[in-house]
């Protein structure tokens, strides 16, 4: 057989995917079924009107299923770079945004613009494992940056880092998978250093519609040259419950876009066209509803940390948005741990050793909690099976 | 500004938008409207018929709006195992097929499941330029095989081309840009110089749907060890309408294919839902239809040759599926021609500068004609254009 590429082979199989198998042909009784918490994905789909603006759009426009620019619909491309101009405070024209087959495609074109093999990406520990997938596929080394106890990563500890192959520093806020919203003077600083020794600062903000801070995250868009250090990501998946339909978006400048447009001509000619509706009417008629949402999903948050916090021996390390970073007690490591909470709590997780590299000492002593996609009564139930575990 | 890569930066901006640009701001008078031959894409939506399934599903199935598996929807990937096993006399499992975000991307994972940075791939010219643009960002170097003058590809003359470094042998059939169908023994020939020299043999059929012969177009599947040398791509874009919503598939071994999902999870997690509900149900509904498609594009097919033949000058390359590949009777170059057609003529088409390496004595002397957009009425204006044209 023909060989297969090392840099391909060399990267792990898809934690999500390897995590379903754990619970193929597992039968769990009635009385305690399964409580998935091991990926971040709304479990109910997109509100009615949503989905009959979308069915109508399906039935009677044809562009709805034809080909459309490479970098998007305008109408979607004008709606994001109002409402982030007007939320960050900043100018950001709409042909400073593209439309991407979701947030991680944004995150493959935002690195392949900027390095190839042999160059260094920094990515603060733990990481998002698909971020540390396509840098392995393509040859690019991942340099670790440990966070601090409160999950916040350092810019000075950063500086340190940073050698000549060095091309840019990644930042998820709020995190996947700790949790973590990032202070405004820590991106502030890490867009310093970025500046400071030509990298990018590519700042992943999937999560933004559900930051427990009221008003603008940070100001890096106020910065009239943030085009030229900054690569901004962010999906739509969350926000209307369209994760089927894959459709993200970067934000950048306008000379870096004109190569993003070759990659995203080359791997996906275009975003699907009716996700791209949908996502335009989503941010035109669903303000209210994504605020409630946000207030549940800050609620759940509450009920995750502080019943944590009761919990015998386990340490919350971050929680936010959809996460909870949580250290657990045992002296077995995390990916045992996962794999017993399957048979014996009937409790998926994923483990920490999926978000950091091989043999370091964090992996194997925590576990993320995609708690958003329980309610409260099931993250109360959660808690109970934890608590009552003994290995 | 931090640099681009320079892989990236060195391949050339998407055709179709560049095409696109050039017709901006022109205006065409009512009584010549602009013929627009530029792109391989139907301008109708797909039957009423399917778009209502698509708008029922997008109403009512939460399944239409959330994640699905990496590899696509299990009634999908057996509806293309059951359907390609009967048409190619083969036995295809459903895990050996891979539902993608568009048959460009299942090349992109073919690829990067084959070959790095300083590997060869050879490539037929003209070549489809998506090929050649994921090839040159990804460090790949593409070896050039020229065609006959029948636009057929001879697996001798490729095997003076292979190296140590080559990978892999890419083949369209029926071809984009050339409209040529590669007879079977053409086929077996390339994957007995695949076998024996350890490469794999990528075999994009596209536009399979359209091929003018009766029957299989090729044995490749009827033998048992296809799976290790054979990788196939296909598109649901044509054949349904479905341009919109970017669904492919690839069909390989078991083996590569552990390797393509973690390739797809990292770019796509998955392929959109709706339109992989849309390509099941047309597979399911639509054979008459689509035979009807068919035969409405092969009489193109022949109204585009018999019409050609009667140009001064003009030559007819290739023309089959989607595609004329003609040879043009002016001095200029194919690029210089293409701008004067839109402003004198009234007519997109690419030249084949697109579809060659820079400085290809072919590449000036040929154009591309996406015939397949036009109606019969339309092919005889773009004749009756291109008759009067005076340089």
């Amino acid at each position: 057989m023909p060989a297969i590429n090392p840099a391909l082979a060399s990267t792990f199989r898809p934690p999500v995917m390897e995590a379903r198998r754990w619970i193929e042909g597992v039968s769990f009784p009635p009385e305690r079924p399964l409580i998935n918490l091991s990926q971040a994905a709304p479990v109910a789909p997109p509100p009615e009107p949503l989905r009959r603006a979308m069915a109508e759009a399906a039935l009677n426009r044809a562009d709805a299923h034809l080909y459309g620019p490479v970098l998007g619909r305008a109408e979607l491309r004008e709606a994001v770079a109002r409402e982030w101009s007007r939320a960050y405070g900043g100018a950001i024209r709409s042909d400073e945004v593209a439309i991407t087959q979701g947030c991680n495609q944004a995150f493959c074109a935002a690195i392949q613009s900027l390095a190839g093999p042999g160059d260094e990406v920094i990515l603060p520990l733990p990481w998002y494992f698909n971020h540390k997938m396509w840098l392995d596929m393509q040859g690019i080394r991942t340099v670790g940056l440990h966070c601090g106890q409160d999950m916040i990563p350092d810019a000075e500890t950063a500086a340190a880092l940073v050698s000549d192959r060095t091309r840019a520093i990644v930042l998820v806020s709020p995190n996947n998978p700790s949790g973590a919203e990032y202070p405004a003077e820590t991106l502030r600083a890490f867009r310093d250093l970025a500046r400071e020794r030509g990298l990018a600062l590519i700042l992943d903000e999937t999560y933004r519609d559900f930051d427990s801070r009221e008003g603008a995250p940070h100001d890096l868009f106020a910065d009239p040259d943030w085009g030229e250090v900054l690569i901004h990501l962010y999906s739509f998946s969350k926000a209307y419950r369209l994760t089927g339909h894959r459709v993200g978006a970067l934000i950048t400048g306008p000379a870096r876009m004109v190569e993003i447009e070759k990659f995203l001509d080359t791997v996906a000619i275009c975003a699907g066209q009716l996700g791209q509706i949908g996502a335009a009417w989503g941010m035109a008629n669903l303000r209210d509803w994504l605020a409630g949402e946000r207030a549940e999903i800050l609620a759940r948050r509450d009920a995750m940390a502080s019943g944590m916090a009761g919990l015998d021996g386990w340490r919350v390390k971050g929680c936010g948005a959809y996460f909870a970073w949580v250290e657990h007690p045992y002296r077995m490591g995390s990916a045992e741990l996962a794999r017993r909470l399957v048979h014996e709590a009937g409790v998926l997780l994923l483990p920490g050793t999926m978000f950091m590299p091989e043999g370091d000492a964090q992996a194997s002593r925590h576990l993320r909690i995609a708690f958003a996609n329980a309610d409260r009564v099931g993250i109360a139930a959660l808690l109970q099976r934890l608590a009552a575990f003994r290995p």
